[in-house]
Formats: C-alpha cells, structure tokens, sequence
C-alpha cells in the first residue's frame, strides 16, 4: 500500500462518516418533534454533507482516476463505503439520533482538532474548516443530552436505552490498521487509539452531568471503516441515497 | 385511447398490483412472528411475484415496444406505477400486514373470478392460473384475520386499528375511469364498481365473525391506479426493489 493508497483509504473514512451521518440526520427533515430542532438537524446535516464534499473532493484528486466528490457518494455500492458502523445506524427516535450525535461529534471534535496540524496541508485545512462547524454541533448535541438525560423518567430512560444501544458501536472509532499506521507515519493523522483518552474525558464529563451510566464492557462491533462488513441498514440508506444517479446516469442540474 | 392502450393500462394496474405487494409482503421474510407464518408469507410473496410476471409480461406484448416484465417492473418510475395506494403502504405489524392481505385478496379473488371468462384468452388464461393460488390466499388471510379479530383484547385492538387505517384505501379498488370503461365495452374486464357488491359480501362475512366493525365514512384515498399520485413510500419501496438493476444496468444471472 503507498502512501497515496492509504491517504485516499482515510479521506473516504473521513467522507463517509459525514456522508451516511448526513444522509441519516436529513431524515429528520420535517418530522422533529419540533420545528427549531426540524431546523437545527437539517442544518446539522448540510453541514455535514458540506464537509463530505471537500473530503471526498480530495479523496477523488488523490485516487488520480477522476472520480468527483459525487462520484463516491453516489455510485459506489455498500462493500466500498468506509464509515463507521455507527453513522449508518437507523435514527430510533429522537433522544436516540442525538445521542448518536454526542458520541460522534465528541470523536470527530477530538480527531479534528488533531487533523488540523496534519502535514499535509489540503487536509489540514479541511479539518480547520469543518472544526468550527462540529464545535457548534457537540456543544448543541451535549446540551441536548444533559437535558434529555437529566430530564423526565421518560426522557431518562429513552437515553439511556440509547446510550446502551449505541455504546458498542464507540470502540470502532479508536481500532486502528495499517491505513492508520500509514497516516501516523507520515504525520498526516493520529493512531486512532491516541484519540481515546480525550474522547472518554469529554463523554464521561457530559454522560455524567446528564446522569447517565456508560455501559460495562469492551465489546465493539466493527467492520465499518474497515469495509469489512456493514450492518443491513448501509445497503437501505444507499439504495434511497443513490436512487437519483442510478436512475438517471449523468443526470446534471 | 385505442383499445391495446387501455388493455396496457389494465395490465400494468393488474401486474402492479401483485409486483407491489409481492414485494411488500417479501420484507417479512426472516421477520414473521413464527416460523410457519414467515415461510406462508414467503411463499404468498413468492405467488405474486410469479403473478406478475404473467400480467407485465402480456403487458409488454400488447405495449409492443418490446420492453419485458423485468423491464417494466425495475425500470419504470414511481409515476408510471399503477397499483393501488394500499398495496404500497407500509406493512405496519403482523396484524396490518394481514388485514391488508385479506382485504387485497378479497378483492383479487372476486376481480379474477370475473377475468376467467374475459373475451381476451391470455387474460382469461392468466386469472384461471393466478385465482387457484388466490383462493388459497384469500382463506388463510381470513382466518387469520378472524383468529387474531377474535382473539385477545390486545390482538382485537390491534387488527381493528388495522382496520380503520386501511378501510379508506378499499375505495379506491372500484373507482372505474376510461381505461375500466373500455375494458368492460370490449368485455376484457368488469367495470370495477360491479365488484363491490360480493367485495362487501366476503368482506363483511368475514369481519363480522372476527368481530370487528367496518369503519363509517364513504371517504377514499385515490390516486395509485390511474398513477395521478402514490404516496410517498412507493418511492422508497422502488428504490430499493430497483437497486440492483439501476446499479447495474443489464445485469443477467
């Protein structure tokens, strides 16, 4: 694997956790409970499938074969796609969609904040750019789970129902490879596992406040990022995603 | 309208149908709440499909553009579809998804009954073989609708919100147009309204001993077999029934 082959496997990690991610919070549109939370989650996913465009942009200049951004969004099939297990996972309701948030905005604010001294610059200057954005995001998503969380039994019992869901879907996000070993070698991105201690001292600080207890245990599913193996739902999400540019090949505004 | 374009009509409306809640009933399978109903489900799913293939398949010839069953039914859009708005709807529980069932193939088994002597002989051809396989349908989903109507508080209540969410979708099945209107002047197909009468015999035999009451109100959702409007989880359906073919386009086993 070259160096470019390893960069082009981590810029599609990183676009496709903003990609599905995007995808599934813009299912929201229209339907949350109410309308400044309908206007803050679609924001949250243009943000995201903004973000999307420049890392895939990227992932398609260093693959060399002239694939656009939307190339590889839309016309690769669940088996190439790189995101993490957990960003595919359907919304649940309400407190379970933002608690998938928190953990992921938590992970992505640490790893960008890290991204930001890469030594290569273009990514460098993505993760600057996308860093302002995810700030707004975990602070939003962390208010939002201390409240649910320290709210009504209801409200309490539905997070951590979430939260105990969601939990084995987190350790993916730390389980480096060689795509990463590349990366930490040329200084262009952290060991995954290196994110760990300050993802865990953001979370356990928010979950406690929201007076949440993390699940016991270490079990982690994977197979995401990897491309290994994703969960049913990916090839779901996909065939409604990609609907448009299959029908209608080459289809241009 | 000529006469081979109304019959075209009348057989995509014949071949949707089946192709709709063929696939419908499919998404069941692994899901049943016990394995003898999974594998019934399968096997009704399995019936409609092969139904199709009948009805899109003469539907093709009479088009005479040369387009096969497979190409009419994973290379048409959600506006060329022409099933009733009730075979598209979500399956909803078990309960629904039989309620639905039993209120399609109550309606199936009259319609074919009548076709067996349609002055075309591919189409009288198609209802003798399609209404064995319907009069077995039509008994199972009764009983179970009796079974479960006539069960449990929780089972009753269920199957009678069924009930009352699906009846204003039953309209639709006997609103006659120009297409109905030709088939019947050429003695191809009965006008649609010259069902209902054995349709409310079978049906309310049936509801009645299950002990659950037909909803008031003559209000009907319509729109799906004249292909004016579907609601949007066709959409959703089709994009994930066409997947494979708008991926790969031509692909052959």
């Amino acid at each position: 694997m070259t160096r470019d082959e390893a960069l082009f496997q981590f810029l599609l990690r990183m676009g496709d956790n903003t990609l599905i991610l995007g995808h599934r919070v813009s299912e929201w549109c229209g339907h949350a409970p109410v309308l400044e939370e309908d206007i803050a989650l679609a924001n949250t996913a243009l943000d995201l499938i903004g973000q999307t465009q420049f890392w895939l942009g990227l992932a398609g200049e260093v693959e060399g074969q002239g694939r656009s951004a939307d190339d590889l969004a839309f016309l690769r099939d669940a088996w190439d796609f790189r995101n993490l297990l957990l960003v595919e996972l359907p919304n649940g309701d309400f407190g379970q969609t933002l608690m998938r948030q928190f953990l992921f905005d938590a992970f992505q604010s640490v790893l960008l904040g890290r991204l930001m001294t890469s030594s290569d610059a273009r990514v460098a200057e993505i993760a600057a750019k996308a860093s302002k954005e995810v700030a707004y995001h975990v602070e939003r998503s962390a208010d939002t789970v201390v409240g649910l969380g320290d709210g009504t039994a209801e409200s309490h019992a539905r997070m951590q129902a979430a939260l105990n869901y969601l939990w084995p879907y987190v350790g993916e996000m730390f389980l480096g490879d060689a795509v990463d070993a590349a990366m930490a070698e040329a200084g262009i991105a952290p060991d995954p596992a290196s994110l760990r201690a300050d993802f865990n001292a953001l979370v356990e600080r928010v979950l406690s406040e929201a007076t949440l207890g993390i699940p016991k245990g270490e079990f982690a599913h994977k197979g995401g990022r990897n491309g290994y193996m994703h969960t049913e739902h990916l090839g779901h999400l996909l065939a409604t995603m990609q609907w448009l540019q299959r029908a209608y090949p080459g289809a241009s505004w």
